[in-house]
């Protein structure tokens, strides 16, 4: 398995500004950390950087390596001959600001009294991961990269560096993204950060970190993993497989149903991991988003992007970032006479697709690196 | 408006069962009540009786009339001159047993012990929703129903009456139904009854009336608004319009968004309404409900079906009982050579398009019963 593999070299670091960050809705962190990995070799002339942006839950460890080989949230598609080949290319992947895998945000110590930030973290927007990643490229000494690349919230950050650091990336991967967030998503995230809201524990943000509000998050939790994938996929895996059939069920309204034992099993698993306040910020950041903040308008936002060539990936069992939103992407970039490919996929495991199906993601993704 | 309308006579009854009624999974009520109304005039042959069944919250008045004129949650489809036209047809609708609107269920005292049930009342299933319709029906002195319809759960109860009592129906309507629920739909229902089961107030079922678990209700019926409907009406109804602009955002987290504030507005409206551990008995039965239940397959089940001619309608923007759903019902009963026609409709109101697609929804159903 991974033992025989080949892995890369890899760093892990934080990268501390002690000079003012300031975000774009207006707040300013007087010391920021931004904790990111790298694998493979920066070349002689720094022409070979490519930048992963995450998506809302997972740290800066995309992959295996020497260092760390614990597995990679995104372990196929980074490595050695891997599609994103880091025998070619020196990859660089940061925790979002705002996330708690090292970067500074809401869990983090607020320098200025010694306490934890919690919900005096100042107002969190997608711009402010992208900056927060040409930070570490800056320090890094790369002026221009080679690609940007990100699903989901990642998708959105990879999107807007292109539009605020124009000059200063070749190419662009954008995989189940959009300009901005629909009304539905909103209101199934807006749901999340409101059953959070909604548990005592969560105490306005006020909790122990022994003590968070787990059954808030349990809760908000199942809904991602519901929105986050498609009724065709459960159809095929669950069906209406059931593990308890007695009857009467007892204690009432307890699990009975396989797909209702996957959810308990996979949001047990998360709430150990992510701290709420994190979460919630980053969940209103994706509602936040809109290009149309850059310019007046998506069209005018879009227009800012001077890449050289581009790569929209979408999933056609997508219901959360449903792909006629990537194709919006594409539409817009080639009208403005961008070299811009879409890569329309058939998995079924709908948002969530580009962590799983490696058998449909891989293929575009080689061959865009190929080049 | 409606006062210069023409309404039809209707009557508003309790039906009192004082022999016990067996339900599907083995309980027994020693007494039961079941809320009906009823509109028009039951020809003398008694041929012209027409049964609704409801979806999961309304109560039995699906239309206006001269004894009540209130708006009824079906108002566009019955009534004189409507497509189910009250001065042809014996229209009755029930209100479903395990319901909080006059039908005996977990809300209403049991008369064993002068206490309200809660959570002894005895497991419901849709089987049972049915048989007690059928009660009505029998009371009623009708021996065959013209035609039985329901949307939702009231297709399946529909669906499920005309298996159990095949020769007491000529025709059948299942609008945005289907033969079982489908994991996606079971994982949503699931959810929100444990959102409701989290909420301190609900207190395994022993809740005050004066004081039921509103905000587990709240949060629950948001995720129920969310499914109910479909991404293209909150693209066009709501986009990304908002109320409250300013930086920022206080109290934290609070509504920015105009579909925020909808979901707000209509949970709210909601939870006044409707008795929780209702609520939680008739989510379970949905889950529950199968035909494979009726002879080991579903293939078996509809095979029970004996109509005349059956109409069944779906919607495409459904992605909670999607079309394919409703497709597979027809293709089964048009395998066993009945006569089916299918309605496969553009609205894009989602699974609650019945209740407000007018346009879509009145002719298929008025060409239903013209002949």
């Amino acid at each position: 398995m991974l033992a025989k593999q080949e892995r890369a070299t890899n760093t892990s670091n934080v990268l501390r500004l002690d000079q003012p960050f300031s975000l774009f809705r207006g707040g300013v962190l007087t010391q920021t950390d931004i904790a990111y990995e790298t694998w493979g070799q920066l070349s002689s002339n720094k022409d070979n950087a490519v930048l992963i942006f995450t998506g809302l839950s997972p740290s800066a460890h995309v992959a295996s390596s020497t260092n760390d080989p614990n597995e990679g949230w995104w372990e196929f598609m980074v490595g050695p001959n891997k599609p994103i080949d880091t025998n070619r290319f020196f990859v660089v992947c940061v925790n979002s600001l705002g996330s708690c895998f090292g970067s500074s945000g809401p869990a983090s110590i607020n320098p200025n009294n010694g306490h934890p930030y919690r919900l005096d973290f100042p107002e969190l927007s997608v711009e402010d991961i992208a900056s927060a990643g040409r930070e570490v490229v800056t320090a890094l000494g790369i002026d221009r990269l080679h690609t940007v690349i990100g699903a989901s919230l990642g998708g959105m950050s990879a999107l807007v560096y292109c539009i605020m650091f124009s000059e200063e990336v070749r190419k662009l991967v954008s995989i189940s993204a959009a300009v901005h967030s629909s009304p539905f998503a909103i209101s199934i995230r807006s749901l999340q950060r409101e059953i959070i809201r909604s548990d005592p524990a969560w105490n306005h943000g006020n909790y122990d970190s022994n003590s968070p509000p787990i059954n808030g998050m349990r809760l908000a939790r199942k809904l991602g993993l519901v929105t986050y994938r498609s009724s065709e996929e459960f159809n095929q895996r669950f069906g209406r497989k059931r593990k308890f059939k007695e009857q009467p069920i007892s204690p009432p309204f307890s699990a009975e149903f396989d797909i209702e034992s996957y959810l308990d099993y996979n949001a047990n698993n998360f709430i150990d991991q992510f701290d709420t306040n994190c979460y919630l910020y980053l969940s209103r950041a994706i509602d936040w988003f809109d290009i149309a903040m850059h310019g007046g308008s998506v069209e005018a936002g879009l227009a800012k992007i001077k890449t050289e060539s581009n790569l929209i990936i979408g999933v056609k069992s997508d219901f959360l970032f449903p792909i006629t939103q990537q194709k919006e992407i594409v539409d817009l970039l080639q009208s403005n006479k961008l070299n811009t490919s879409f890569a329309p996929l058939d998995s079924i495991q709908g948002h969530d697709s580009f962590l799983i199906d490696q058998k449909n993601f891989a293929p575009p993704v080689r061959e865009f690196f190929s080049d």
